[in-house]
């Protein structure tokens, strides 16, 4: 199997060298590229078209009915960490993109926490993807329910409860892959230095799913397990979450009309998003 | 005061609105701008000019003799945390930058460590400072000397040892601050997402030293005692550190030829770098 | 200054020699013994004598009006810990012990909560103090106000806040040190080992306050400001703290019918209990 | 099934009730008993008598050739911490006890480490487990290999390196189980408040393996895997470990003569030692 890319991707700190990452195989003889391990966990509900509406950047829209998706991801084994892993909670909305070029469908993400600092800035940087800082520990299961917490420097955020015990029917696993359609879409912007209101980068991106390297090592699809799960956000005020309050505050408000179906993942999968693209 | 910046400053995620931070006053009765609180540690040692200078990016060379800063800062009641802190550990370098516009000397930031997701995310984006992640504990003092240790997921890469325990020589702080002079220089890379040998920002950026807000609110000279500090590297494999072990291990092979007056200071600052500028 | 103690001090594992500790000098020629510094935020409140009369044990009555005072202590250049620290929340209710010996007045410590394994260990085994391990992050001060959390496992428990910007009149700072009296009375159990309902140790200790240590070393007076604090508890579920919930509940119950002044103190001090005795 | 045990056992804080712990269910309806899920890693050395033999207790004397095993447990999906998990690691040493009463094979536990302070607590006081607070991240696992790091307060004391790909020999396995004969012996040694020299407990504990509740609900034999497997420890100064660099010392001193099959395995069991004996 040859690296995840041929292509030198430059980051910071420049001057030391190539850097071991997602995208950029360490030349190193106990490197092996291959798939990671991950479990994830899905909340989902309806809400109000005019909250979610206004999560969405310039030319992306909403498609089909107005919902939001919670995504809980453990990733494990993963190569370019020498097999460590790191947890992901992120928000995703089923959206239609329609600028100058073809139109895409696909999840906007909105926002996503991670707890290692490597994906963070290799996510923001490269893909443009909404990562931020928060502790996020391994999901407790209990009596067939699952337990996620999110905090913030002691502030809990977040709590999602699932109990997702039945084999997935087909069509849900449909439905749940037609939302997902091309891929993530995400809204990349990095100001200018000393010129704060003019942009180095300020565009939206499409990282593929599956990707390439799914496609060139394809893996067994993963157990899916169905059934109920919620999530639900402890409001903060300034001073509990200085840089993220405003968001917090913005996803408790969203109107929970009704809950869908929550869903249980395990499998393995590449996300190297190596062949992103820009969408104009 | 006013606030840090009158500029709307964009960061991702976009959609939620502007986020307060380190030059972003959030609007919010409870924030209030003012210094920072900090405690610094300083080690320094003369090296060798072509392992030193193999640390400069294109356009700045090395100035005076070779001189290797590892700093190690405590920031404490920062207004955009709403008063949390956190810590630094940076290697600087003093250095003349030549290129199309006037000379500027500075010291270079080759690379910088912090134990806090918000500011490494708003540093290297904004600023194009070159920061990862690191476990970095408070120093622990004993029997007048101070320890300090910085760690990757219980990889203990780096430690510092101080005995600084004299008022330093007004000289001594003079050629400290001379060391410095107009401030940091980084090197700001940004890659193109898809297109990743392609560049979305690629300049280098000086953040002036006292910055503005320093002049507009002056802060009491801080304390400053000197001794003697030295650093240490544990060096890392591809698996003990697998996105960073190239930078400890080029940090770990400088020779240290001799060991330089170290330094301990106390005092308060603004560190907002808001009128930053790029290079050219 | 001589070592905290010339006696052997027996801890588990015991096979490996003496262990050093709050009360047990290693000989080492790095040790050296001396005071600890500390901050120190009280919350006080009176409450129902029947709720608060609950949580004592046999022979102990509560003393005066029912009073619960929280305690929130950093603290740091431990000498035994080579200069580390720890914080440590606790619960200390004035009270008078009448057993077969004299009447003696102390504050009666229910629970206590600490960061750090080691005084956890010893405070248990040698002083029978009821600590607990929690997260109990360093205080965050912000606008004349100091934020205090304490969590379990992600579920934060308590929450206390003060304002203390007024130096203490002399008269609270007499009232206060009248209510610690004699010093720290707790209730020391252990059970022995397969036969369950049998104890190795069921007694009560008390930890003199001010200790020896501090009359043959004294130090200087504490600052005291003092102002208004308040704590609040979230109720936690079992599931929340399965070995705990049991404990914050009580305390989430405890009527606060008039909240007293709050303190603030810095300075140094000795917290060996070298001199601990048994109480009969 | 019942819960796992019917006798209340005491525990500090005393007066807020009966806490829940390993043998002790509490009364709450979200609980359920059941097995705990485990991975274990033990590496295998033969070591020089006098060396190991001065770790031992009276009565207890080493069984067969002299061997160190070190290992390392971690336990998930635990009932009394409504599902939550932790890790240990742990030095076990073949023995004979040989007392007043019948002679006993074992294995001596001379030292133990946990990351979570609630089994710390229930361990020494109830089982005499002679435990200690470390930081002990998950094994990492990567090519065949798996990594294992203990740590306290950022100084890596001890790593273990395994690669464990085959299923055991029976005999091997056999030879392990043997090995631990009648379960883990330990001394338990709780001093008596202000009388230093004396003591509230000193006694040797058999925790059975397997136990009782193991018989009551048999599980299935775990998986084993066999291959090779070292052990390594960094050598504290006393600043680096201040309570325990006296143990490490030791432990690195420990001379590794020749190293046996390494071990891997996966299971269920029950760990609660509800019928733990003194051994007289």
């Amino acid at each position: 199997m040859t690296s995840p890319s041929s292509t030198t991707i430059g980051i910071m700190p420049t001057t030391f060298g190539v850097a071991g990452g997602p995208r950029q195989a360490p030349e190193h003889p106990d490197f092996r590229s291959g798939p990671i391990r991950f479990s994830r966990h899905i909340v989902r509900f309806l809400t109000r078209a005019d909250q979610l509406g206004a999560l969405l950047p310039k030319d992306v829209t909403l498609r089909g009915e107005p919902m939001a998706q919670f995504h809980f991801f453990c990733l494990r084994d993963i190569p370019w960490l020498a097999g460590r892993g790191y947890n992901i909670l992120s928000l995703m909305i089923p959206v239609t993109h329609a600028g100058s070029g073809a139109e895409t469908d696909g999840v906007f993400c909105a926002v996503m926490w991670e707890n290692m600092g490597d994906p963070i800035i290799t996510g923001r940087e490269q893909l443009g993807h909404p990562k931020l800082a928060a502790q996020l520990p391994d999901p407790r299961r209990w009596k067939d329910e699952t337990h996620i917490r999110a905090s913030w420097e002691h502030f809990t955020f977040a709590e999602m409860d699932l109990a997702c015990n039945e084999t997935a029917a087909a069509d849900v696993v449909a439905d749940f892959s037609s939302s997902v359609a091309a891929g993530i879409i995400a809204h990349k912007y990095i100001p200018r230095s000393g010129q704060w209101d003019v942009a180095d980068a300020d565009y939206l991106t499409l990282s593929p799913v599956p990707g390439l390297s799914n496609t060139r090592d394809p893996q067994p699809a993963p157990t899916v397990k169905q059934g109920t799960g919620s999530i639900r956000f402890n409001i903060p005020q300034w001073q509990d979450m200085p840089t993220q309050y405003h968001i917090v505050q913005k996803l408790a408000a969203l109107e929970q009309l009704s809950t869908l179906d929550a869903l249980a993942m395990e499998g393995t999968t590449y996300l190297d998003f190596t062949e992103q693209k820009i969408l104009t």
